[in-house]
Order: C-alpha cells, then sequence, then structure tokens
C-alpha cells in the first residue's frame, strides 16, 4: 500500500489552475441566480448580457483591445482554431507560417490545413526556444496571409519576442496570430503596440473556469467562422453565450496582479536554483526572457515518466509536456525542436508554479526530488558512466 | 419609473434553464476541489480523468448508448456544427436532407454547406409541424449522406418522428442525425431502437451549466473532426476537457425524472387552457405529440414583442422564438414554415416552462397575459374588425 504523502504540491498550473474562490463564487452566482440567455429579450436576458458585456469590456482593456474585438469561445483550442482556419478559409488558399514549438492546437490546425492544399512552413527555433526572426522574415512570400507564433512556450516558458514579430507582418502586410494561453496576465498585453491581429487565450490557465476562452480579433481583419447558428459573438461564434464563464474569466483577469507575478518569478528562481543543484540537470528555455511560472529541466539518466510518476507518490504533480500530449510515449516535439537529444527530451520536467505555490512547498519539491532522482538514477539502466 | 412586479416568473426555459442547486454545487466543487486537467497523468489529473469517465458514462446510459460514443462539446451549436459538417466533409460533396423548421444551428450550417457546393433538401412541415415522412423518403438520392432532423421543435415543442425517420434512414443506408437539444430528459432517448448515428444535446437547457453539450457519435460512423489539437475525446475535439462542465451535465440528467415530466405536462395543460379561453387566440404546434414543457400561442391583432416586453414590466420572462433569433426583426421561420400568415406569426410566444413552474405562477401568468393583450388590443392598429 502506497502511504499518503507528507503534502500534496501542485505543479502542473501549465497545464490547468485550481479556480479562484472569489472567481468560482461568480461562476455560482451566474449558474443560479443571474441564470438568463444573453440573447433574450427580457429582464433575466437583458441582465445576462450586461454582464457579458461588461466581462468583455474588461477582458479587452487588460489587453489594450476594444470590446467589439473579443470574440468568446470555448477556450484556447477552439480560438486557435477560429484564427488560424478563419483566416485561411477567408483566403483561400496560401501561405502561413507558424514554428516548430507551437502548442498542437495550432500544430495540427496547420497540418490540417496542408492537407487541405494550403502550404505552411514551420520556422524552428534556438536551443533556448526563441524564434528566429530573420529567418521569418526571409520566409514571407507574396501568397503568405498569416504568421501564427506563440507569445510564450507552454513547455519551455520561452517568451518570444512578439513586438519584433508584430513589425515585421505589419510591414509585410501579413496577419499575425499569436497563442497566448500561457502569457495572458502573466506578461503585460498590448495588442495595438504589439500589431497584434488575433490572439487566442483561454480560462483555466489563470485560475478561471475550464470551457471558456477568446479570441481577440484585431477590427477589420476578415475571417471565416467556425459555428454556423445564431447570430452571437458578432456573428463570429454561434452558440448559446456561456455567460457564467465569461464572466468568471473576466473576474480572473481583473484578479490577476503584478505581484503574484513578483511572487511567483521568486519562487521560480527558488526552485530553479534548488533544482540545478542535483547534478547532471540542465535548465531548459530561455532564463531571462521566461514566463514566471515556469521551470523546465532534464535530468539525466532518467526517465520523466518514472520520475513524474515517483513525484505523484510524494504527492508533487507536475508534467514531462503539454498535459494534453502526456498519454503519448513520444518526446516532446518543442524539446527535440530545440535539439535535445531523445534521451536528455524523455528525462524533462515541467514544473510550472501558481501565486499559490509557497515557499515550503518548493522547499519540499526540491528535496523530494533530489532524492527520487538519487534512488531512480540508481536502478536506472541508463547509469552515469555507462553511457559516456 | 416602473414599479416592482408582483411575481418574477420565468417562462423561457427554452431558452435556458437555471442551473440546479445540486449541479451547481457540484460544478464549484470541481472548480476548487477536483480541477486536475483530465490529461494529466499525476492523481489530480486522474482524478478528473474518472469523474469525466463517469459523466460520460451517466449520460451515455440514459440515451441507451455507448460510454465511447459520447463525445463532449461546448454545446449543442457546437453538436450540431460537428454533426453535420463533420459528415459533410468526411463525404467530401453530396446531398443532406433537413427541415425548413430546424435551429438555426442546423439550418445556417446547411446553407453554408450549400455555399461550399453540398446539395441540401429542406422539407416542410405541416401546420401542427410535422415533417412528413413520405416526402423524406422521397427526397433520398443516391448521393444523400445524411439526414439531420430535430428530435422536438424549440419553438413549436412538435415531436417528430424520430423512430419512423431513423427507419427510413436505416433502409436507405443514409445517416440519421437528430438536434435533440430540446428532447434530452423530456422524451425517453434510445439510440439504438431511434437508429440514431448522430444526436445533438446540450446541458443549459436541462438545469446544467451552459458552455457544455454533446454529440453521440455511433460507433462505426466516421465524421472529420472540427477542432485540431490535443487527443481529448476519442480524437474528435481537441481542447482541455471542461470536466466541471461534463459533471454538471451528467448531474442534470441524473436529477431528471419522469415525475418532473408528469409536471410540467400538468402545468402546461393549464397553461394552455387558460390562454386559450382569450379571445381570439391560437395554440401552435401539436397538441398532443408536444414537449411538456412547451406553450406557444398566437394572440391575433398584437405585437409579439409588444406583448413581451409588457410581460416583462410585470415580471413575467416570455419569448416570441428562439432566443438566438430574438434581436431579429424577422418573424420566425418557424411560423412561416408551418403556414402562419406573417400578422399571426407576428404575435405568437413561446412559453416554456420547467420543473420549478408553480401553479400559482401559471395562474398570475394567465391573469396578467389577459390584461396586457386586452390593453394592447384597445390601442393596437391592428384591431379587431379593421382587418376583418
Amino acid at each position: 500500500m502506497q502511504s499518503m504523502p507528507a503534502m500534496r504540491v501542485y505543479l502542473d498550473n501549465g497545464a490547468t489552475t485550481r479556480v479562484h474562490d472569489e472567481v468560482a463564487q461568480t461562476v455560482l452566482r451566474y449558474m443560479i441566480e443571474e441564470f438568463g440567455n444573453a440573447s433574450s429579450l427580457h429582464k433575466f436576458g437583458q441582465d445576462a448580457s450586461k454582464a457579458l458585456e461588461s466581462a468583455r469590456a474588461t477582458i479587452a482593456k487588460s489587453i489594450k483591445a476594444l470590446p467589439e474585438e473579443i470574440v468568446f469561445t470555448s477556450g484556447g483550442t477552439e480560438s486557435d482554431n477560429l484564427a488560424i482556419k478563419g483566416a485561411a478559409y477567408a483566403n483561400k488558399g496560401g501561405h502561413i507560417i507558424t514554428t516548430k514549438i507551437e502548442h498542437h492546437a495550432v500544430l495540427h490546425t496547420c497540418q490540417e490545413l496542408e492537407k487541405e492544399g494550403y502550404k505552411v512552413t514551420y520556422l524552428g527555433a534556438d536551443k533556448e526556444g526563441f524564434v528566429d526572426i530573420h529567418e521569418l522574415e526571409k520566409s514571407i512570400t507574396p501568397k503568405t496571409f498569416l504568421v501564427s507564433i506563440m507569445h510564450a512556450n507552454n513547455e519551455l516558458g520561452t517568451i518570444e519576442p512578439v513586438e519584433e514579430i508584430g513589425n515585421i507582418c505589419k510591414k509585410h502586410n501579413v496577419h499575425f496570430h499569436t497563442d497566448a494561453v500561457q502569457a495572458l496576465t502573466k506578461i503585460p498585453i498590448d495588442v495595438r503596440k504589439m500589431n497584434l491581429d488575433m490572439l487566442s487565450a483561454s480560462a483555466h490557465k489563470i485560475h478561471g473556469p475550464k470551457g471558456v476562452g477568446f479570441l481577440y480579433l484585431r477590427k477589420g481583419v476578415k475571417i471565416h467562422r467556425m459555428m454556423d447558428g445564431g447570430s452571437q459573438e458578432y456573428k463570429m461564434r454561434a452558440g448559446t453565450e456561456n455567460v457564467a464563464g465569461a464572466v468568471g474569466f473576466a473576474k480572473a483577469v481583473e484578479i490577476a496582479s503584478e505581484k503574484d507575478i513578483e511572487k511567483m518569478r521568486k519562487t521560480r528562481d527558488r526552485l530553479i536554483a534548488g533544482l540545478l543543484q542535483i547534478p547532471n540537470t540542465q535548465l531548459n528555455g530561455a532564463r531571462e526572457k521566461r514566463l514566471c511560472n515556469n521551470v523546465n529541466i532534464s535530468f539525466h539518466f532518467v526517465e520523466g515518466e518514472a520520475l513524474l510518476l515517483s513525484l505523484n507518490d510524494k504527492g508533487i504533480a507536475v508534467s514531462t509536456g503539454s498535459a494534453c500530449s502526456s498519454k503519448s510515449l513520444t518526446p516532446s516535439h518543442v524539446l527535440v525542436a530545440i535539439g535535445l537529444r531523445p534521451e536528455i527530451a524523455h528525462g524533462s520536467i515541467r514544473f510550472t508554479l501558481s501565486k499559490y505555490t509557497t515557499e515550503d512547498e518548493i522547499d519540499y519539491t526540491i528535496k523530494t526530488v533530489r532524492e527520487v532522482v538519487e534512488r531512480l538514477r540508481m536502478y536506472s539502466p541508463l547509469k552515469i558512466g555507462v553511457r559516456a
């Protein structure tokens, strides 16, 4: 029998987060009190509509967009699909530029479009996960209608030079979409300054509920809608509006603060420092231009999955890659893209913190990871020295 | 100043419903306690995954399907889009048969496919809203790959002969999809007996949360997925699973009972009887094969919107059509399709009850509607006699 772990430490906030109490209470209220359909003309409907529009305004303001530029969706994946397929079908053929280190929601959408006859260029990234903006500029052709490059990488935490990319896209008159699912509330976003035409985000990564996201769609940018039906969301996304979800999302955006970022950065650095003291480890991703809550470490001579499961037994939740591909045994496409050897990629663990993460939790994690890594290395066929 | 109404009576449950307290508490719990990402390998993730699979099993059982035949979506509109576009893109060209009285999520999806080169037949309906199954059978051609006919009409409440339609489709080897958004938990559904290949449903119509629905997809039926990304939902729908939503949906399905149907039927009949005592009124839709919670009445010589707003002032929430098209001024496409003259269609109101609707509320509604209709008729340019 497995004994109860001494602590429960959730360090997989890149996969999803605990909903903030205040957000959860807001969602609750909009489920049982203000439950109207925002498209209905009576008081229940109009109250819901006002709440929805207020949520839209809050979210718009947080990224310096206009309320009518925010299209609520069911999450980041839908936003990515809507942005990329929407731009593609509005353009009818042509060329897309993206990167090898995107989330599968972007990558698989582009691959699907390739099957439909679109051309796609997948840019590489350097060993820290930065996209080469000169390579980007060289890849733009007269047929290019869209560049989709993520704001911050979900596995490495590396923050891409979004503003520079935006300038290049503007100069060449190409639409620019960014998947900001990991970035929202963790990096200040200004869609005008960054020359963004589209931006995807999701509530459940920032202590909001699952099942709600948005696509920022710059005024004047024409895309083809994905879901037909009612006239909701400026006719860009049919379906009864998820009012409770949208209001909860806005509340989560409102609650997020600069102080949280500072706190996460501090705990992140404590974790990085502690883990790198374990011999034969390396930090993946950028050191400075890095998400405040991301730590990605390769533990040489260790299988990531074995480490994950052992840590789980000790109450610590981490991931070996993005949650969406955690059930697959192939090494992370991101780690492969930045040039990690397969055996190093396989021994990599992502720790993603939240504002709730305490120093005690970090210290327990460092101590536990050290013990588990030592034990796994002792029994590992990938023993130190054997490989050398 | 408008005085406070004597009562608040919500009779727009066809548009959306108040979330059941127990459902809301379940959703709350999955937001703040069991908040893991169902695709994560650690305990938080596995707990979420177990909850999701249990919800899937509950929902599957309620319509006599297998768990692996349930694909969670963001709602009825997404399910309709996924079913119809999914079947179309898997078939690459061909012919669809649907009806003129479908919800816009089906109708506009079919119209979109027409633009893409698909052929679509829109069957008519008789004056009670029944689709003619002989006309259906005659419309099937060798190119027909899909029939999409709703289970119960959202405006009229008329219940279509789904089992007969299923038999015809089976005989001709054509896939059959039904939008059961209004029917779920109000009509017993047996997907095998009804020969259903696909069925759309939504939680927020049955006292579940907004933002979650499902598509029943019979094993072996091949459709093209709409959202690319992770491998969630048997690779049929990418995106982090809305665990709280799915679990809440299942709870709402569990709570719904035969007793609720009986109760609604009784209050519905009381409302119909009371409203038809107002002179110059008519019931739209079927009298017997009718949703237990739907009342649709035309008040001659009255503008529906004026009636809706006056009732709203008295605390009563009703609709003039489906909520999704309530902001449009054109008469309901459903009422036009069953042959109502435009001025009669314009004077029609839908009252949709729930299990929470009380006899007192019904009596207050009847009394208030009578008063408001009399007053409106007094000042109406559509005065009685003037038209005759």
